[in-house]
């Protein structure tokens, strides 16, 4: 058997990038058109691991809790929605254009900018005044060209939940506590999208947005800043590689009392990949007030009528994948002097959860009948292209946990070849009990 | 046991509508704000059933087949791909506006509009002459003002998949013929959204494209064909509301050399739930001369270079839902005179696959331990409040297969009461057997 004698970590983003590419985990939409800068494609196993994530995170935050319950919203919304939210006064960021060259920079962030080009005899800019730059995207809706009303693409897939909070509650009979939550995209006309996907201008987000008392609320945050934790570490990241980050009292945003950051070390450094945040009561006084309805809940109990607080949980699925991603990429020398690059997702999050193998195309015959029972189960590849040993690499670097080999004893033996991503190990084990076997350990933790 | 004398479908679209708002299934998006126009929310019982839909056809389409590649592109693509595809120049359509009044209308469609209100002493419209009016949602993005760019919110999901052709066959190491799937909202700025969310402005698809040889090319039109009206069946349509419709001439896209409608009867008539198309070399010969790539195909046999045909299939998510929802309601007598409603979704499409409905609050313990249990792989509900009898036709309204029913002889016999959805049949099983007997029942056909 076949061990690692040294293993290596991602360092450099590239060598991530460029396996994304090759593999199909993701790349640069309309790349035939030379791409679209912040907008990026999941190819075929890039598509399944963040299926993959965004099934988990339902499971465990929707499905597995009697008080949440899941939605499903428009992208586009009433556009009265964001200005309640408070978004089209202070979703921007304080921009200044140069006159010269025409290029725009954060106000705040002008240390080191790259020089003007389009100046003679300096290469400083020309700058305007400072303008703030709304970053949520516009669009217009409506049939008549007098009415068509500007809308906007959501900034975050929070603020439809609260839209709907009093629907869903009447719908579902839930009571305080309770929580929704809701999956999807969302857009930001980021100004620099940058370090692979991870700032992009469309992304997806996962938000859990819980109502409790004002008395509770010191409690639910830090029920769900545990559960959330609890999450990360269920995706196999490390201590050394995971920490919470209180905000300072300046960094808060203009909705938050309290906000803790979950942060994920990349090798561009530590950064968010979820946000736990006390909304207060904003959110419900503002759509409330905005709205003319009244969003307040009176307590059966004590009659007390009062406006929720509301704690959030906000995974960014892109940033998660992208942890996901860096935290699996693996370089290992084998002994021998070989090397492998192999993919460690936890093995319930592999794009491919088993490769049907043959030894020889003349066994395709087994070997697809087997494919054919797995398949039921679990997402399976079939490969029977090329030598064992470079096939068990490919599988490595799309994270697959297990490949089975059927070989030229098969039909005799009434066994196949199990061979295990992470160890190498190969244990010859009966076919009949290959897909239950494999059941168990997809879904133990890896 | 009780049983039903009469059955009645679904007759008016409004009782369905104001069932889909009253239990949280669809309803229209921002209602607080009074709504927007060709928009819906997704509530927690909806939510459920389109994510169950989505993955019973992931699973058909892509998991279970070696030759289909699954992806998740973005929304937003680069504007070229738009121009390639044709959306730029034809995806319009004629529209005529009333100078007086300023309604638009489509210009082919104005018999019976609705009178002119701004003109005096007449209700004849005073319209301009035809123009043009194109569906695609338009945004800008970049950074710097004078570089902002028209980007389009993509119209199908398909033109991703052609941009992504070359990109995804190399990374799957596939040959044709093979598929690229994907599933994902898209946009048209419809004029007149109507028939609850059958015509919305945002909506989700569910898009196969299958890449083959121009020899094969009727072989698959008619595999696809086949493989989609069979997957309409598994969703329980009987052939009195389920149809294919191939094209007239006359009908076809500006891409289609020829196309099939799979059709369900809804109570406003057959409408295209889904679309099979012959797109021909279209697509990937346009985006082949816009973009400069060479998106054919060598033949690793013949030598011969060809750029392959493309064979659609192309659900309408939303309208597949809103079939199933029409399909499953069902208003019935009972013996006795009682009425009961009940949404008979397929069993494995269901919300909410079981609910545990203690007969006493007392028997929360035995009751919660079994949720408990039932909730590691099933979707579950929890339901103490009100009679046993009302708290059934509650989970007929929501389509649930099953209840479990703990009662005080529970403790001592070790049994609960399972009851059936349609049959309202009741049956006494040992507790230790009900998560197996539940698993069995819901993987079965309805």
């Amino acid at each position: 058997m076949t061990t690692a004698a040294k293993t290596k970590r991602l360092e450099r983003m590239d060598d991530l990038v460029s396996l994304c590419a090759r593999r199909g985990f993701v790349f640069p939409s309309s790349e035939i058109y030379g791409g679209i800068n912040g907008f990026w494609d999941y190819g075929p196993l890039g598509a399944e691991l963040k299926q993959n994530l965004k099934a988990l995170w339902w499971q465990r935050v929707v499905r597995e809790r009697p008080d949440v319950e899941g939605i499903d919203s428009a992208i586009i919304a009433h556009p009265r929605t964001w200005e309640a939210s408070g978004h089209v006064e202070h979703f921007s960021d304080p921009m200044v254009d140069c006159r010269a060259c025409k290029k725009r920079f954060r106000a705040d962030q002008l240390e080191g900018v790259e020089p003007c080009s389009a100046r003679e005899g300096t290469s400083e800019h020309d700058f305007t005044d400072p303008r703030n730059f709304n970053l949520m995207l516009q669009t217009q809706i409506g049939a008549s060209e007098e009415a068509a009303s500007v809308a906007y693409l959501r900034a975050e897939t929070c603020q439809p939940i609260f839209n709907d909070f009093k629907r869903v509650r009447e719908a579902a009979r839930q009571k305080i506590p309770f929580g929704i939550a809701q999956i999807g995209k969302a857009f930001r006309n980021e100004i620099n999208p940058r370090n692979f996907t991870f700032r992009s201008r469309e992304f997806e987000q996962a938000e859990l947005e819980f109502f409790c008392h004002p008395s509770e609320r010191e409690k639910w945050f830090e029920h769900w800043q545990g559960e959330r934790l609890a999450f990360h570490r269920e995706l196999g990241f490390g201590d050394d590689r995971l920490r919470t980050r209180p905000h300072a009292e300046d960094e808060l945003a203009h909705y938050a009392r309290a906000a803790v950051d979950v942060e994920y070390l990349f090798p561009f450094g530590w950064q968010e990949i979820e946000g736990v945040h006390d909304r207060g009561d904003w959110d419900l006084s503002r759509h409330g007030e905005y709205s003319g309805k009244d969003l307040g809940i009176t307590d059966p109990e004590t009659k007390e009528h009062y406006v929720p607080m509301v704690i959030e949980t906000s995974v960014g699925v892109d940033r998660t994948c992208l942890a996901l991603l860096v935290d699996a990429y693996t370089e290992e020398e084998l002994e021998g002097g070989e090397t492998r690059l192999v993919m460690r997702f936890p093995r319930g999050l592999a794009p491919i959860q088993v490769a049907v193998t043959p030894l020889s195309k003349k066994l395709a015959e087994p070997a697809h009948a087997l494919e054919a029972e797995l398949r039921r189960r679990f997402n399976v590849f079939y490969d029977d292209a090329g030598n064992i040993g470079r096939r068990y690499r490919r599988q490595d670097e799309a994270g697959t946990p297990f490949c089975v080999t059927i070989d030229f004893d098969s039909a005799e033996d009434g066994r196949a070849t199990v061979r295990e991503r992470d160890s190498m190990a190969q244990e010859r084990l009966p076919l009949e009990g290959i897909a239950a076997y494999l059941s168990e350990q997809l879904e133990a933790p890896a």
